[in-house]
């Protein structure tokens, strides 16, 4: 795993919190339904284009970015011809965030007689519920957690 | 648990795709981090505008958004002279959301030397990693993992 991704440009919202650093990273529709894409095989501008339906400007800008903060890497395929967009393994590392956003749309985001997509293992099956546990593996939420400031070790 | 948020005014970005009608109900920087400071305990419009330093008009609408999509309601303070912010039940629910976007921050955005807040159990210790598993609690990544069309039960 890199050990951080490229911020040197970025001016962070809220420089202590995890959370915003990575909202300011990835924190939009398009990137991040962008990395939906590449983990589900999308590579080039136009693969990213059909699939998300975002304007070519925005979608430009989005995969310039990724690229910039090292969520993407820019290669040539392998025909010598075209360039194509891979995940990074930071990038990669997104898979949970990807993962718990698709588990939350399917909690609350649709009606029961609507179709909708899948993500299944190597078995057909689908992923276990992702649930936030404390060390010991017990479950937490919202009440029995709390966030602290903590000074450079 | 509410079934379903309130989705009758939202045109769909990818309509079977849970992760896109996330993103379409909360994708962007903003609406994250107003859920994030609804979590710690923010509450006023003047709690989210300070936390944040959003300009007025994007909280406005961003608050605004959140309760017409069900993520928070709009309450009158038990002093009842002001308008509060509350996280519903599909709002709290994003809990996990926000935990998996921190724990990506912590590992990829932050140098080994830089200060950064933690969210920590009830006795003080840091969350264990979400990690996806499949049914059985294997690990699964992007690459043991594929998206399905499926019809409506």
């Amino acid at each position: 795993m890199e050990p951080v991704v490229h911020v040197d440009d970025v001016t962070w919202t809220d420089p202590p919190c995890p959370v915003a650093r990575a909202l300011d990273l990835v924190g939009d529709r398009w990137s991040l339904l962008i990395i939906r894409d590449a983990m589900d095989g999308a590579r080039s501008f136009t693969d990213f284009q059909q699939r998300t339906g975002v304007a070519r400007n925005i979608l430009t800008d989005r995969l310039r970015r990724l690229v910039e903060h090292g969520i993407l890497k820019r290669e040539t395929a392998s025909s010598g011809r075209r360039q194509i967009y891979v995940l990074t393994d930071a990038g990669r590392d997104l898979f949970t965030v990807i993962v718990a956003m698709r588990q939350w749309g399917e909690r609350h985001a649709f009606a029961d007689d609507e179709a909708r997509s899948v993500l299944v293992d190597e078995s057909g099956h689908p992923l276990a519920q992702l649930r936030p546990t404390d060390a010991h593996g017990d479950r937490v939420d919202v009440d029995s957690t709390s966030v602290i400031r903590t000074d450079p070790t």
